[in-house]
């Protein structure tokens, strides 16, 4: 251990916590009293209460051989944040608890928790509580986001009917293919010690994965446009696992046409180097966390004015399935095959 | 692996989820939406929300060998409700996130959810979210509890004031001794088949570690007597450290009488056994999941009318320090000797 760095047990729970969240201010109005009693209070008088929680294990949601820990809790945070926009609501506090493994030293620790106060203050949410505790294998990173929305702006999964366009922001596949990139570096250089890994002209990919945003400017541009949609959802684990929710929960089934599906030119250079399917990828890839979302038929041309959003096809009755239109007019069933933390352990 | 036992990759995550979670009806008013969404969708138009998050871990904070995962699941949503009505509040909501290892199968992650549902039902409170994952470092449990209170009857840790008295419900040291002895009877048992272990006369130090509870009595106890107590905790890390806490975020002092404090014969009987001063476990064993609350002078006739709340002492002025006035007269300054999961890794 260097000199520069801290061991935890030098501080202990509470003096760990004292520095992470030292100088925390909060920013919402809703927040009442954070970090520092038995529990946070928030005021909630105006607006529905949203909530929601991820659970981020080493070695099976990240790897630290080629995440920085800063950008880890950037992610951490923001992919959090991203579930509360896709039920257009506004993310306005946290709760962080952190399981930390003997190797860690309070700096890596602060590096951390500077990522996720980096994206709390980007997207004015309030740090307002947590727990922190040791851990024996380990990193683990649990956090709930507290969010809120006016009762009848709340887009939940159920409300796609038939006719309803579908669209998605920002472009799918590039989170999937900077992890397949850094995967093939983390190959390439292990027993070097002079590697340089290659990421000219891929930088893209690698932000996707290592740095993800969650669309707060689409929600706000919808509102702008005065349009709620009828469903909403964020894509985490792969676009045909997301259709396949919101269908499901609808009472609807889908056509999605191939060549509307939006794919960054990075990504189709990738997908060709590691010989893999393209829209296979943009389909299943997942961590896009861009906000896949359906709208009434009428809707039409205020979505085409929206920059950063693309119709990919319209929901339909539940008798006619969910396919996707590939380019020849041929039709494919859409199954999930995106990544699914317990199927494949 | 028996032919009784389902592996988990059988249902995949969704499909656990739906086992998990099957049957769930709210209770609470202010649950409008519960599992199912990106989000949970609650309302609190008329009072504050409390939010508190306790992470658990496996090795760390439970041991399979001798915890039943039903109690722990009853245990770690308990924990919760605990910090919440240390508000003064009453719990309605948890979100539960799971970190799932590959020896576990559908049947025991269904008693562990079957624990953490039966204390929802006891309870009053309302499942409303999570995660479910895999793990690679054992079972991780991370609870997050929504509850609500009053503006004006929310209890903080810093409203203590010079004379005000300190009263403790229950006993303490109990959960601590069960612990030590579960841990005896671990290594008593280790080697062995055949191996019974020793609880009879103790069952009551198994059943405080194991399967403690949230004081919500004394909460309605204390509302129905009229008493908002001027600052509240609950008693997990210790007795000692707890009251550290009030004194310091209340800027006083305190004096707790050694003769005052309440201890159950089966906890005395084991600290004798194990040839440990009574007083120590008393003051530092944590885990008791007991409130610890101040209350003005004037309040003394009705709380010594609340059955199962001791007055064990009085807050002083900051300058006094905190002291443990001993049987004899004499004086010993309080030091938070309790659990700190980070200083001693």
């Amino acid at each position: 251990m260097s000199e520069t760095q801290t061991e935890i047990s030098q501080l202990g729970e509470f003096g760990l916590i004292d520095r992470l969240t030292d100088g925390l201010q909060p920013v919402n109005a809703s927040t009442l009293r954070g970090v520092g009693d038995d529990g946070a209070v928030l005021d909630y008088k105006e607006t529905e209460v949203l909530v929601t929680t991820d659970l981020l294990l080493e070695g099976v949601h990240f790897d630290l051989t080629y995440v920085p820990l800063k950008h880890l809790g950037y992610k951490s945070a923001v992919v959090n944040f991203s579930d509360i926009y896709a039920m257009n609501g506004r993310p306005r506090q946290i709760t962080v608890s952190l399981g930390i493994s003997k190797r860690f030293t309070v700096e890596h620790i602060e590096a951390l928790y500077s990522g996720i106060r980096l994206a709390c203050e980007i997207y004015g949410v309030d740090i307002v509580g947590g727990d922190t505790t040791s851990s024996r294998q380990g990193l683990v990173i649990s956090i709930t986001c507290i969010g809120d929305a006016p009762k009848d702006k709340i887009v939940y999964r159920n409300g796609a009917k038939d006719t309803d366009l579908i669209c998605v922001s920002g472009d799918l596949g590039a989170a999937y293919m900077g992890l397949q990139l850094l995967e093939r570096e983390k190959v390439a250089s292990m027993g070097k010690t002079d590697f340089q890994p290659q990421f000219q002209g891929k930088e893209y990919l690698v932000e996707r994965q290592l740095k993800p945003e969650a669309r707060r400017d689409i929600v706000e541009e919808l509102d702008k446009a005065g349009i709620v949609p009828t469903a909403m959802m964020d894509v985490s684990d792969g676009l045909s696992s997301e259709l396949l929710h919101i269908c499901k929960q609808s009472n609807a089934g889908c056509r999605v046409y191939e060549d509307r599906i939006p794919i960054d030119y990075q990504t189709a250079i990738m997908a060709e180097e590691l010989n893999m399917n393209l829209v296979t990828a943009a389909l299943n890839g997942g961590e896009d966390y861009e906000l896949l979302f359906t709208v009434p038929l009428h809707c039409h041309e205020k979505i085409e004015k929206i920059k950063g959003v693309k119709v990919i096809g319209h929901i339909t009755r539940q008798d006619l399935g969910c396919a996707l239109v590939t380019r020849d007019g041929g039709e494919m069933e859409l199954r999930a095959q995106g990544w699914n933390p317990l199927a494949h352990e």
